[in-house]
């Protein structure tokens, strides 16, 4: 019987949607006031979804404060109170859409998962905007 | 790799449950008190998802402001501040269920989107009640 | 040492914001959408907070379960799945905005509080829209 | 056209989480806080969700009014307001955790549906903790 | 120029209504459900306002981290994944409502305050059930 | 007879909290991560509340289209998408906390409202955060 946990945490963070191979007239066409060059910020919230067997003996499919602690480690270290574009190397040639932002959460925390773990990335960068990536 | 974008938009529409080949009596035995003939309403609370590739260039599925924008026209401008039962013409013939109301939204967005985008509705009809519709 | 305590609540209603002695005209002016002769609806969240002594028998300024109640029978039963300019009688002369209908609800609660207890009133019209009346 | 409609229900409860062949060592170790022997408790916040067909003479995949009685008899009578462990038979040989209280709710509530009906159970333990389980 | 500044914090108990001074029928009749004798529990959501002079040098009223080191210490290590009833002394022999909660909140933090610093606690014991204690 | 009427809004920034006077020893002391050069940022929520009377022929406190107008040019447009410490010259002098965005709001737009109407401002920092000023 597989059952999905998920946990919420939460980061801010400064970011700038813009290509350095493009002019400002192109980054502006593309990415409106979200390419503005002093950067803007965001409350993050992330849900985390892991989908895997329930262990028979404890009645978890994963321990909820390991969960918490890998989401710690791997996310909210690296990410909060940070300049994406400036101070994550990830970020240095792949803009820190909501989309891309999820996938490099998902290869950050999917190798610490043992083998059946579905992973599965919700990211809102605002209460209005949010994005799913799942394998 | 794919990813789903969600978009929250938000309207308030006043409806009525019912059918016109039902009496008053059998209305009233199926629809309950939202077969009122003087109408109730809601604040109904929309979800657009559409599922796609990561534009390499880009890192968006679809920019959001486009959605936001699509959303507006399509769904906000058609229900927003009307009665669905005699200013939507879609329900002039479909009683205005949560259910319906999904799938209408849904025939009004596709068309909008390229092929490959998978589009998924959801619709509060109140915090407590919702629906989801998925091709 | 006085606690108040709060309780929310839920209902959705239909209505229209117009004049009877207003021309469509000046109804459309000043209403807007809002004037809409068919109608639009709202799921309103009430919160109602009662301010007091803690009885020391009980640590209970109100009993909440008595609250609840009375929040049904004066407010749920009188105007949920309701057209209130059609099927409620304060508002066959009032209009029903958020602030007359939470004035409307003080009226109706205010007299099956005991002396010493003080009112408030929040009404949500939409989750962005709200007003507050108190004593 | 399938559907999914989701109801959203609510219940507190006391739980522990500890297995009696254990050692207090052992269930510390495991379940630290949450196996506090005085027991701690939960808002649980529970949402059925039920995938099926619309009826086309009805508009619904299910009446709401129904799924919110039939969680209100097999969810919310048997578990509000109790004791896991010590006061719902299921827990008595089965640790109470949100994968383990999923899995019963789907238990009790999958016999009254509908054959073609789809059943999805998501409960939140806390607003940062929760699990979903589905057929 | 004063501001309030305010902080939320979570924290999960389990309690029961009851006096011990009480028969079993009077406890029932006066906390229903709540009298459980196997307990009941909630995921209370604490606010924390403190309002005070905006300091010129830093534009704090109050640093919000110490503020929620605070309510670490003095809320969320004594209450959290506790019996309040068995296990947090002030509740020996006082009714652990929600307005006593608060209360006993309010007296653990004020001696921590600065003088001209003005306290107010807002508890939610449930989403719908909450309380606000000011001096 | 008077009435609060509230209008939500939201808006997106980058800000870092530190003093030009100070070394960057003593702005790590006091204001932390907050401090960090490269920015970071949130999802502003703001609240604004407008008391007054309620107006005996529109039963409005203040129109809310007007209200939200208001707001979206002395608030959005000066703010959204912004750094707030680069980019709003009321912020060159004066450190961007919650505290200090709050009252510069409140500056912005108290002005535009007739003399009888009392003003609140309530920003949401983050979810858990948030500042309420008022006079």
């Amino acid at each position: 019987m597989k059952v999905t946990v998920s946990r919420k945490a939460h980061f801010n963070s400064a970011h700038r949607l813009y290509r350095k191979d493009f002019t400002d007239f192109q980054n502006n066409e593309i990415f409106g006031k979200c390419a503005n060059p002093h950067y803007h910020g965001h409350n993050y919230e992330l849900i985390v979804h892991v989908k895997g067997e329930v262990d028979p003996i404890t009645g978890y499919v994963i321990d909820m404060k390991s969960l918490k602690n890998l989401i710690k480690e791997e996310v909210e270290d690296k990410l909060d109170h940070k300049n994406l574009n400036e101070e994550v190397e990830e970020f240095s040639s792949l803009i820190p859409t909501a989309e891309n932002i999820a996938m490099v959460i998902y290869n950050w925390i999917k190798p610490h998962l043992v083998e059946d773990h579905e992973l599965t990335i919700t990211l809102y960068e605002t209460p209005r905007n949010f994005v799913t990536f799942t394998e």
